[in-house]
């Protein structure tokens, strides 16, 4: 099967209030998605992203760093989704080939989806994801059920 | 005049060896704007976003943060895209209000065209910019040249 382009889906903000930092967003225009966001995180349409906000060492701890984040874990990640969990560990393999460093080997997680995170050579964290809940468009973006 | 819905329409990773970031992300999949990258930049289509690479002190000093960054500062940057001067303005006193920290008040800037940035209340970046290069879409992203 043919991979889809690359793409950044999703853009998660780790953050210490997520009640004042979903006003923030509310706030200067953007379009939160109220049948996905839950108490522990927010989800807004962003364009051709989504932005989410989560708490920032729940963020860092998915992420399979170190308590905290390490010292240069600015507390973003990028996740690039995929349309199976076959996908995700292909995507896994080729960015450690590439030279990224394995930061959480690709594995079923609480919210129902399959997903794994490499550091990228300069230590930015990138999720590779399969999500059923969230359709994926064929350009790689994710088509967030508002 | 009606502002766009507010959208992210491109990720700046900050980096310290660009040549090596650039490959690692077209190695991963990532389609590389050869019109649009330069020496000290790239620029990647990443589905509904553009992705860039940019050094990562200059990254700092782009947003106006102090040498080196803020100790909080990971190295990545978001960038809302408006279609005009003024609508840079409009976003930017606008997220002030919202409670934003302001970083650098949008000015011409030496690439043509205007920008400011705004700290969001955690402290991530986010860049306000009218860029007559990139066309804008009616959703916020833009529509990078290749």
């Amino acid at each position: 099967m043919a991979a889809a382009p690359a793409a950044v889906a999703l853009v998660t903000l780790g953050v210490d209030d997520l009640p004042r930092a979903t006003r923030f967003y509310e706030e200067i225009g953007f379009a939160k998605s109220v049948s996905q966001s839950r108490d522990t995180v927010s989800f807004f349409r962003a364009g051709g992203v989504v932005l989410a906000l989560f708490d920032r060492r729940a963020l860092a701890e998915d992420a399979g760093l170190p308590e905290g984040g390490r010292p240069d874990f600015g507390g973003i990640t990028l996740a690039r989704n995929l349309s199976s969990r076959e996908a995700v560990d292909e995507a896994f393999a080729r960015a450690v080939t590439a030279g990224a460093a394995p930061l959480k080997t690709p594995r079923d997680v609480f919210w129902g989806g399959y997903s794994g995170y490499v550091a990228d050579p300069d230590g930015h964290p990138i999720e590779l994801a399969w999500n059923p809940f969230f359709p994926l468009n064929a350009d790689g973006s994710i088509d967030l059920p508002m």
